[in-house]
């Protein structure tokens, strides 16, 4: 069976689409693709998720969200084929774990535009049930990455890093991924870049190593888990108080790469692992893979493309893989992961 | 197989809950029970359908009306024991016909907590396939009472009064149905009546016959369907305008009891229907009923019940027969009343 997944996360860069192809237990990776967001789109999600907005506003750009990402599959299906499923986890505007959360994007419109049955609306059962209602790709992760005899950790560095444990299934966030070496390098190059490729402004400047001691201090690094971290924790002040030591931004940029990396490796060595396999955005920079082979010695490092999956594909083709789940009558949340009271099939089918 | 289906209407008197059971063909009707929303549910309810609101306030209720829900679900099967299926209209604070629309009542949360799939969220799919996402209702209009040779007219008396004519399946609004005669109640018992029990209140007084022509002589009893009547046509306002003719309000409640059968009839007669079948609470007033006759002689009066419909459980149990059509995957709009481009298939599974 061939499912398109379509991811749009609460960075607003746009709406991935990802194909593959399942048969039996093997994935194949068919196809990836990302559609940027217009600043328009950008400002009317943005408007929905400040403060006061109004119910028409949600209405409709529910349904225009749905169009978007009924556009966003066609595409994806132009280049790489059809698909007969699509598992679409929508636009996160409202989320309190444990309690409630929204996402919008009508999978009816998806549905009627492409033909083909959506599974969408992942989070609320889990959350029914008891769970947070996050995190859902570690359920994926054990699912592709799942071995007899060895430990296996998959980390994602998107904005915030968060790791798998395999196959206990254990899952948290680890503190920073690349959102505050994002910010610091926005400000270095004045926006023209909006990320250090390859690490290489980081490789420019110098680890202040009592700035990293004072940052890694932070209690949550040490807190056991199921713990998580919300943007805000590492967002606009968190980098003004860098900037405040006024050390050179290059050296700055260093520091949060090292940052990181150490976090990361701080979570993961409790657990012992024989191999870290690393997805996101920061698997694209050797300088935190460097880091994190230097604070992880004995544990072999490898990125989900030595797996077959596309480092950056990982989070729409988890939603593919749900929505097959969901389909085929199986749960695919994980209690050890979201805090659910038992595993329960996620998700709304739009046939 | 047993279904449930749930209903609550814009009125925001609480949740329906009809409880039905379906071999083949053949539909019985169970049970129906009735749960009134608190007043805080009420006000929750509105303080999201006015112009401004919070999309927090939106997640949340999304979650306590899904609680609200499996509750009355619950305690609708403690007295007519379990179903195997679920249908939830869910609640509407927001309805843009063609372009969208937003039913809160979260259905992940009714499937958690009774363990049944439900199937919810109609109207969407609708207008997705370019319909108005209403009337639903028509469809099964045509299903329960669809004869081979007879024409048979569906109506409905709630707040405002709609019509299926079958089996040709036009369907649209005829004018008020129930709303005037109500608020004009509530001002003449000062709120201890919230309906003109049977029609006695109407009985008493004396139909004011130039008030009618001048409000019959309305050009939206002419028009020609599909056409629609919004609750602020026949709202505070009308009511007002009724007390400004100084008439004593038992003729102001004679007076709008006609002008209900008499919209009805003039929105009928030219379908020349063999038979018509009411449900809804006006069905409840023998006043409306004995005018109806009255001006469409020649035609058989019959109420739902006469067919094993409880004129009350109509709507709920409309929405257990559009669930189950939704879980056997078959189409349940019906284009000739929505507008849409083609047969589709409504709502979403959650199982």
């Amino acid at each position: 069976m061939r499912v398109a997944g379509v991811m749009s996360g609460t960075s607003l860069d746009g709406i991935d689409v990802a194909i593959i192809e399942i048969n039996g237990r093997r994935i194949t990776t068919i196809g990836f693709q990302s559609t940027p967001y217009s600043p328009a789109a950008r400002r009317a999600i943005l408007a929905v998720s400040n403060t006061t907005t109004t119910t028409a506003a949600i209405s409709r750009l529910n349904f225009q969200l749905g169009e978007l990402y009924a556009r966003a599959v066609q595409r994806a299906c132009r280049r790489y084929g059809p698909v007969e499923l699509i598992g679409c986890h929508g636009q996160t505007i409202y989320h309190e774990g444990g309690a409630n959360t929204l996402q919008i994007g009508e999978a009816a419109v998806i549905a009627e535009r492409t033909g083909v049955p959506v599974v969408s609306d992942f989070r609320p059962r889990d959350i029914a049930a008891g769970g947070q209602g996050a995190p859902l790709v570690p359920f994926v992760d054990c699912l592709l990455f799942g071995h007899p005899r060895r430990t296996r950790i998959a980390l994602n560095i998107g904005g915030i890093a968060n790791i798998t444990v395999i196959p206990s299934g254990i899952a948290f966030d680890t503190g920073p991924g690349n959102m505050v070496i994002d910010a610091l390098t926005r400000e270095y190059t004045n926006g023209r870049q909006k990320f250090d490729r390859n690490g290489r402004i980081a490789a420019q400047g110098k680890l202040n190593r009592p700035l990293l001691d004072r940052l890694l201090a932070d209690p949550y690094y040490r807190r056991q888990p199921p713990k998580s971290a919300g943007r805000e924790q590492y967002g606009a002040e968190f980098v003004a108080r860098l900037k405040q030591t006024g050390l050179p931004l290059p050296d700055l940029i260093a520091t949060a790469t090292v940052l990181t990396a150490a976090s990361i490796a701080m979570a993961a060595a409790p657990f012992h692992p024989d191999e870290l396999i690393v997805s996101g955005g920061g698997a694209h920079n050797s300088q935190i893979l460097a880091h994190l082979a230097a604070f992880l010695p004995g544990v072999a490092l490898a990125i989900s493309n030595d797996y077959g999956i596309d480092v950056d594909a990982k989070e729409a083709l988890a939603f593919a893989i749900l929505a097959y789940r969901t389909w085929r009558r199986k749960p695919s949340n994980l209690p050890s992961a979201t805090g659910a009271r038992q595993p329960v099939i996620l998700g709304k089918i739009n046939l």
